[in-house]
């Protein structure tokens, strides 16, 4: 097998394994790092789950998410604070120095799309502070545009960097993901921007595959099975100057059907092909 | 009823109407323009539906559609050159002057954005002039991202306009769709860029509605039902000094199954509403 060495399995790939099966798999398949969701971590316990993979050698690349900072309500608002302070714990505890943010996407009415980017703006000046004090960075997702009413308004990595750029890096950055930005012909140039500026607090890869589901969520492909040039895309997260995990995220109901450990041999498998 | 001056219905807003119908049901609601679409032209026939609506007095404010530009093989690029000429040639019997292009996909197979791209270039040089002598401009449409592998490269007016300034504007323009770019921050200052250089060639407003449906292709909405701004769009074109008509171009399910007559005077008293 090739080198595994920066690959890391977000746990939502093969969320048809429970953390103790996740960590069986990923230990029997030589892959040592792993990003997490917050759910699933809370059910098994978040001080359980860091113990759990600290003993098999496993490391935390990013926790999903915090975000969703785009209500008007200012009960709302402060209920989300709140919950983003707790993420950040959480992460800290976890000891994975990125937490990932879906942001949030137009309160219900609303068609203020500028409005809803300053509010995820306001949010991160709270918040930024308090993650740098335990070691926690906040990485913006931008996610892709038929995500912009109902998840996150921000759709682009330039979008992204204009809310981060306002913030330290060690703050705020951004994380790049192949599924969301593909598309996008500017994709290039703000790579190059992030790294400039120390902001790619992560980088995820997904296949983009047509035709999308209803709802269009879990609706990504393997590695190699779609439209995304993996390997160009590593190229220039690495001439922008990135040299950490990269973090396989899909979400597809067909390999979630599957048997775990097949997945993770698959996508180990791709990886190599794809993205080395 | 407020003025319905600059409306045009695209055909297939009200698609459970034929031709005939179509016709009847805008003299009554007094609207006098509509956008077509190819394949019901074809089969009414082409000059049997100029001279329809010009016996009604309804103007023909675009023909959808040209493009498909995107293909690698040799054959398969002159069949599409020839369904354009095609193209050109139903729009101008029609004595419309505009042509709506999807430009195409991805090949099979293919990862190549900007190469596709390139080859979308290399047919309008083609088409450019053929579309001139007849009255006829090639208007690029960008689709949303959603569509960037299977129907269309061209996500963004930026991208259009890249394209299409190789060009005169009397030959190859862009057309707004605020179902298509609504999401995009970069839109405004694209609009007064296609305005400066004369190449707004339609404007057309659906709504952006959630959840999408499978296949993402017939998920647009009733105008006021979504999260699009219709009167900012409406004042960025106007600014940029485009005063032609405004197309209303949904495809949606709910509405094909009910009454035409009804959908069309919902259409114009929500294009009242919002977007006057």
């Amino acid at each position: 097998m090739t080198d595994l060495s920066r690959l890391s399995i977000n746990q939502e790939t093969v969320k048809q394994w429970s953390l103790p099966e996740l960590t069986e798999g990923c230990v029997k398949a030589g892959i040592d790092k792993v990003g997490l969701w917050r759910a699933p971590v809370q059910e098994y316990g978040v001080e359980r789950t860091a113990q759990l993979l600290a003993d098999a050698g496993i490391s935390v690349t990013s926790l999903c998410r915090g975000g969703f900072f785009t209500a008007l309500d200012p009960a709302e608002r402060a209920r989300a604070l709140d919950d983003n302070r707790a993420a950040i714990d959480e992460a800290a505890a976890l000891s994975t120095d990125t937490l990932v943010l879906v942001s949030g996407g137009l309160p219900a009415g609303s068609r203020d799309l500028h409005g809803a980017r300053e509010r995820i703006a306001e949010a991160l000046a709270e918040l930024g502070p308090y993650g740098q004090e335990r070691g926690v960075r906040l990485a913006i997702e931008p996610l892709h545009p038929m995500f912009a009413s109902d998840r996150c308004v921000v759709s682009t990595l330039s979008q992204a960097l204009d809310i981060a750029e306002r913030f330290p890096a060690e703050q705020v950055g951004v994380v790049v993901d192949t599924y969301h930005i593909w598309w996008d012909d500017q994709a290039a140039a703000q790579i190059a921007r992030a790294g400039a500026g120390g902001r790619i607090h992560s980088f995820q890869l997904a296949d983009w595959i047509t035709p999308l589901p209803a709802g269009v969520l879990v609706g990504r492909g393997q590695l190699g099975d779609g439209s995304v040039d993996f390997r160009a895309f590593r190229e220039m997260v690495e001439a922008a100057g990135f040299t950490g995990p990269i973090e396989v995220e899909i979400f597809n109901e067909d390999l979630w059907a599957r048997d775990g450990a097949e997945v993770l041999a698959e996508v180990a498998a791709r990886y190599v092909e794809h993205a080395c």
